[in-house]
């Protein structure tokens, strides 16, 4: 639906943004600006973070029961300046420096109105087929869902808000408080993320495994408080209040459901193997609970507060910055051991 | 430690008691009667159910980490009346009518003060390794987990007060509430009693799945409002609140997290294969809540207020009725396909 | 906003509305038909359940800050039929009986979002200044919020749907469960729908208090276990488990909060004088929680499937009935003792 | 009933105590030195802070039903070292230093198994009457609820763990979490100490009210981020997530509530007067939920750990040192504006 907008003076028509046409096939492409609908706003894009299902989408088109079928746009991790709003909203938020919530549920479905509106099952989401996401100088995004930053928050960090959400729905169904004891396995993005979360909730003991000494390492200058090795050291005997699985391998779930202690908590956010074998007498014999997240609800404003008042810090996790013609570098980047975050900058120009 | 209570006369010296002495082997031995310590009371045993773990140790020696390793007592699901008092409970409760609760955890550890003494770690349980159970004439447990039952109960309701608390706690954390829709995989004895417990909870749809048409006609007639067979009944798409798993199998166990709503909580109750392939993608997408249950906590008031009202009624579970003399007996019948609750009544003499 | 939608033929232009111009004043006029926005459907009343608020409106002309300051429709408890969809609804629905929950809350509040819709703070709330009500021929409503209704269900039913979902959001934060016992202050219709909706909820005892004895035989015939009479029989003694205040009045509040068993729940639903003197101590010592219900959020389903099982009876709290030309007798006769739900059917002729 | 536990050499048979014979009347005495029960331990006490209900007592004689009819030792808030255990405790215990846990509810009350032991019924506390409690050189106390303090705890916050717990008790209750926002009124030792455990829960605003400039510079050095005025400072605005009452004032209460945003929780934790005016419709249209504490339970191996951590800082809240010959004099100074924490150290010799 196209909105009574004035085009604003300086704004192009057209814009750049990077295409997947077919699975290792990405070119950036000029398109047309798009215009706000009447309760949404515009985005000048900033800076973009790179997610595991990015890279997975370019290599295999597809995750699971979602395909991509017609050419697409990646890139869900988004913090820009807003540049046009729609004729329902506010015109003084022009010129607002925003981190966007990817995500546009139908307002009337009974899992939005039950407040797990990451639930919906009409859920149009950036960069998941066939919605679009944001490698492109401009993104469209309904106006509540485009939220403020303050000036000391940068465009990579505003980017970075949606990762840190996942941490953050995981740290609260996972039921950190003040003294937690937390195990999270993987050192992967989500994993330093989600440690740093669990310090901010009040975990005094934060241990993460990985097999990769580069990634415990790296866990333990970004809010680990111990880095074990899955293969030699005694996870199972940790005891520990609540379980995060970041890794997505079946053997760390199984690791991690056996350190829990009774009536503990496990949520599974990393993706891995469809059907892994699972204790289940553990489950039972300890009363554990075992959840998953899909996304998250309701975390924006919590993120920019911990990352506002330094309790969390995303900066640190850019290991790479790449240009939208660089799209597939910077997918390619994120594949190394040492990366945490790759950042595509829609607005840069590539050295090249 | 030995009580300084004087015996009542008319108590006898030896009691019978049907002793597991290895795996097939069951035999009725005279032991000395207990005395009860300060906080305990002597129970004359009415009835006791037969429950699946009765059969599995009687076949097999053990179950999981639990070994027979010495001559054991089974029976857990136990009611009678109290015969004598510690010197610490007050004398008027010789006389009593009791459901006896067959646990006995510390009191001081941290589960216990936590409120989920069930999960306490020196936990001491009827007919678990070393501990005797109730196929005897007597047997002892502490005051307050002798729970009085009025007139109307029966013996037999009174020893089934055991399983009904499993469903009580099972639909205590699947969360059963007013118009519940509500997917019970299993139609034993623990499914048909959680069939009756979650409509006490206020679920408006009960469906249970079994593969046997017999255990589904039972079924009906003992509350559920539907009955499906899990190989041609489209039981994924029921979209259900809670799934409560009874039959320990794992494609149950699949079919049933398929059948959940989003948001949905799963409760495994049923103990088959230890490792069972899970659905991780499913408890992720529909941020599913997976719990076990492992015996029960602060049941017993309610149990006992459900059979007292009526609204959940253990008589009619009743499918055979054994002297102690006949537990071989009473443990095979427990295996056949159309039976419920088998009763051992410990005071009764065999028509042999 | 007008809708594009085409008057279906049959529909009148102009309908009858009864209009509160003044305190003590109201009297049917002639106004538009409405015509739906495209998410919303055209309903024609079938009959309007009269609310203490609507005569509290009709006497005094404000309720603590509402303030009636222009000509204002009063009802909001309304069941009858879709006659015309707007744009963005299916056609389908036309015909549809249904149930008006009439709210209207913002999308994209922070408590919308994060599930109380009921608290966002730019409702619209039918028959609360300045939004009209239902005392009308028509209405219009957000298609989601007109829930239907089976066939079993009448009219009435529909429209009482309302003042049921008030007793189930008062339930579901009472924390009603199986084996509850529950104390209700106020046997007027929102104490009788309350009793009702805790024996759904698997309540066993349910004690209902208030100074009038035919009141107390309503609540016994009604859902209630034992009706008390608070000035002789002892309350404060009871120990229940969930105390649901429905009488407004200060010393049923303290009376209620005596009587609730340690770690108890308070819910205040009757609106009485600004402040009374409250026991902290009570609050303090038992740690009793004490909440309050603002209308409700995501009752209609549950209201619905409790009445078509018929686990509420709403038909045998009518005891009054009038055409849209007698809402003010309508309103008289709601103030009588004897009297629960009055009935105001807009589109009958009277009498006269 | 008394130990068979031989007394170790060096231990005196005689010890002193400061008694509260009649209000406004303490003096040292000597009492026989207590033996440990089976499974109590014998505690050489180092520290004892003084509370708010100490000076009450000693004032007025009583706290509301809480009556002094005989001696009564008071102090509750104690560490030190075990010096003697009973005979179902490990003997390796002796030297420990230890934080205790004065009460001792009974293990088998429905309110103690339910995970809620601090209101047992039959609980027995520390200075409650009839119960004695730490203002002499050795004290008893279940060995479960003398809790081990690593080296780097001083006596002084082993003593403090209790008040700590109160905080804890209260943060808990009142559902902080990370990024929460929290108003605390009344900024003396508990309203202190409430605002460092709601930082170490992970509260980002924590706002301390107090009509004290004096103890409104205190609360900036101990924890709060920010100190308003009650009579000046627009509290009522604040749109806060939480609210603890720490001061009592009953205009403290109306002010907090009215300061809650919709749905947010307040823990009343000051005692005051009885039964002050309380704002029910905005408990009503807030939906807020409001609670209080009675002590506390499971609290001290976080409050511990908090300790240990470095989260909460206890040795600072210390304004006052005093022996056992001088309780008058530390009753005293506890009400003087600019204490917070008054010590009594038994084992010290006053200065006259």
């Amino acid at each position: 639906m196209s909105s009574p907008v004035t085009r604003p003076s300086g704004l192009p028509k057209q814009m750049r943004a990077s295409v997947l046409s077919a699975p290792g096939s990405v070119s950036v492409e000029s398109r047309p600006t798009p215009s706000p609908a009447a309760d949404e706003v515009l985005v000048r894009v900033g800076s973009v973070g790179v997610c595991g299902s990015d890279v997975h989408y370019y290599q295999h088109g597809r995750i699971g029961d979602f395909v991509v079928e017609s050419p697409l746009v990646l890139g869900h991790e988004a913090g820009g300046a807003i540049v046009q709003v729609g004729s329902a909203v506010e015109a003084s938020r022009v010129g607002e420096r925003v981190s966007i919530e990817p995500q546009r549920p139908r307002g009337d479905s009974a899992e939005t109105l039950a407040g797990h509106y990451n639930l919906d099952p009409a859920m149009e989401f950036y960069a998941t087929p066939p919605i679009d996401g944001a490698f492109a100088e401009y993104v469209l995004i309904q106006s509540h869902f485009a939220h403020r930053v303050p000036d000391s928050v940068s465009n990579d960090a505003a980017a970075l808000m949606e990762p840190l959400s996942v941490g953050i729905h995981a740290a609260r169904k996972a039921g950190i408080t003040a003294g937690s004891r937390v195990l999270i396995t993987g050192a992967g993005p989500i994993g330093v993320i989600c440690a740093q979360v669990a310090r901010a909730f009040g975990a005094l003991e934060v241990v993460v495994s990985d097999l990769s000494e580069v990634r415990r390492a790296q866990a333990l200058r970004l809010g680990a408080t111990q880095a074990l090795d899955p293969r030699v050291d005694p996870i199972e005997s940790l005891g520990v209040d609540a379980f995060i699985e970041a890794s997505g391998a079946a053997p760390a779930i199984r690791q991690g459901l056996a350190a829990l202690r009774p009536a503990g908590t496990a949520v599974l956010v990393g993706m891995g193997a469809d059907d892994p074998a699972l204790p289940v007498h553990l489950i039972q014999n300890k009363e554990l609970l075992v959840t998953g997240v899909f996304r998250y609800t309701n975390t924006w404003p919590l993120a920019i507060a911990l990352v506002e008042s330094g309790a969390v810090d995303l900066d640190s996790l850019v290991t790479g910055r790449f240009a939208l013609d660089e799209v597939e570098a910077a997918l390619s980047e994120s594949t190394r051991e040492s990366s945490l975050k790759t950042i595509v900058e829609p607005g840069r120009l590539s050295d090249s």
